[in-house]
């Protein structure tokens, strides 16, 4: 069993795109585990759009990362040596220790989570965890969707997005419209993912594409990309519309600020309502959510993908691809348990 | 008593600033009452930034003006003859016939209001009328104002902005800070409405100003400018801070579509809520609003200003001057009653 373990560091914040000399890969040998601590395996580590705005030293919702220490976020892996009381080798368990094959520490920092049958471990990363809750939440708790309302989803394709099609038909939404990258996602929208309709953003301006396929206005905008998407949004929301602003990955690797909507006056006439959001700031909903999903989820009513990034060496390919829009579903850095 | 009515009316849609090309004054001959019928002889009448959005052929939360008909709005007048129960000459009434000076029509289209002592009729359209009504909605069911947060309010020399300036203290803000267009402004701001601090908006760009007279940052903003106000304001919002959009008259003139705020990924790391509304679609708080704000300006704990213009054929310039910010407090036009 390895004593060592291999991470990647930030070492520089990057200028718009971040590029691999702003990080590097280390090994490091592990200390022989202390009373209370448990090394744990990962299976799989997520990469998230989130991610880009802690590379910055800005204010944002969760700290900037640290210059030199280990890139931070969630993973999953099974424990493989312990000292602590209630987890023994074999348990599975989440934690936010990131990008590094081998975690280690105290077992406080670790959750156990079931092995569902039939689902990968990985599923804790996406459906079944922060992407799905964020989703669920969104659409619950921010846009406060009704039943018969129309949904416009932006960047649909992506982990979000694939959840909140699924998630806003089961809450009994009357129609639900997306937007993706390429013609193969619009494609998997509607054919897997509960879309009644989508376009591909790079065929033609947002405002020009999204009023012919929401006929009766939208109600509810959940916002993964921002910039045009969000402007043409307000332009067919009807009154008392939310907008969940869940991302704006369209500028996250923007090294200058772009303007925002023209149409922001629509707000007033239209009486809408923009929300943004982050998901750990709105836990109070995540015991309907385990409930709900696991249940869909079992029932074959949710399906999900993910894009499997194989080798903690390539953890910033696998995140250069996802800020790219490469990924379809929740991106995923998967470390072989045989090595 | 006069059997004619004086009225201005809409007779091409302005571009940009409207001018006097675009209305006419006529004088029309009013036929005998008809049964349930009531006359009335208009005092005060109002101008508010809204009917500039209303001389648009556009859609909007109500609907453009008719060409070649009677600008309508509030208007509060005394009935001088009646065919209706319930209505008797003497009576004060509020109604939403507009620009005439006389005004008459089914008794269903007045409301009587009482004549308080020691004010004048034109509180009706103004402290205790929709202007009121709007600072206080916006205030407790938008923003959701609690005690002890900082409350910014651009545009507070306004009809709306001195009213909200006094109900976020009676609501139990901790600061509140103004933005006004003159330097006359700024100083009624903080020796009589109740600000804390004032900046001039022309003195130096609001991102400039703003943040040094905010050292807690601004939990809600009631914004009645729109443009610069609401950038920079987004700059200095606090965590799970609430925006409400009033109004955005430095748009309303607007020939060309100014780009938003370029920091709207605020929005989404601070958790922010922008909310625009219109006072009409609000009106469960009426009767709270109805009694808070009789029993403060009983107690002469809140006090308010208008600016008068007298004569219908001056309404015009009432509105233009209005547009200009060259009011402090309610802009209305009185009609002189012995004419």
């Amino acid at each position: 069993m390895s004593a060592t373990s291999t991470q990647v560091q930030l070492v520089a914040r990057p200028h718009g795109r971040p590029t691999p000399d702003c990080f590097r890969t280390l090994t490091l040998d592990l200390p022989p585990l202390t009373d209370g601590q448990v090394r744990v395996r990962n299976e799989f580590i997520s990469v998230d759009p989130y991610m880009r705005g802690r590379m910055n030293d800005a204010k944002s919702y969760t700290p900037p990362y640290a210059l030199g220490e280990t890139m931070t976020g969630a993973a999953v892996g099974r424990v493989v040596e312990s000292a602590a009381e209630g987890l023994a080798p074999g348990d599975t368990v989440l934690h936010t220790l990131g990008w590094r094959d081998v975690a280690q520490g105290d077992a406080a920092q670790f959750r156990v989570v079931p092995k569902l049958p039939g689902l990968p471990l990985s599923v804790h990363l996406g459906i079944l965890g922060m992407t799905g809750y964020t989703a669920y939440v969104g659409l619950r708790k921010i846009a406060a969707l009704t039943p018969g309302e129309t949904v416009f989803v932006s960047g649909a394709a992506g982990a979000v997005g694939t959840a909140v099609g699924q998630i806003a038909r089961r809450l009994g939404a009357a129609r639900v419209v997306g937007s993706a990258g390429s013609a193969a996602k619009v494609d998997l929208l509607t054919s897997r993912y509960g879309y009644d309709a989508a376009f591909s953003y790079k065929d033609a301006p947002v405002r020009t594409q999204l009023p012919a396929l929401v006929p009766d206005g939208v109600d509810v905008f959940f916002d993964n990309v921002g910039g045009d998407h969000l402007e043409a949004a307000l332009d067919v929301m009807n009154r008392d519309g939310r907008v969940a602003l869940c991302g704006a990955i369209s500028a996250y690797n923007a090294t200058t600020r772009a303007p925002g909507p023209d149409n922001m006056a629509l707000l007033i006439t239209q009486g809408l309502t923009l929300r943004g959001f982050t998901v750990g700031s709105h836990t109070e909903l995540y015991g309907d959510f385990l409930r709900d999903m696991s249940g869909w989820l079992t029932a074959g009513e949710v399906v999900f993908d993910e894009t499997v990034v194989d080798g903690i060496d390539h953890a910033l390919d696998a995140f250069d691809a996802l800020m790219a829009g490469a990924n379809v579903g929740k991106m995923v850095v998967r470390i072989d348990p045989a090595v």
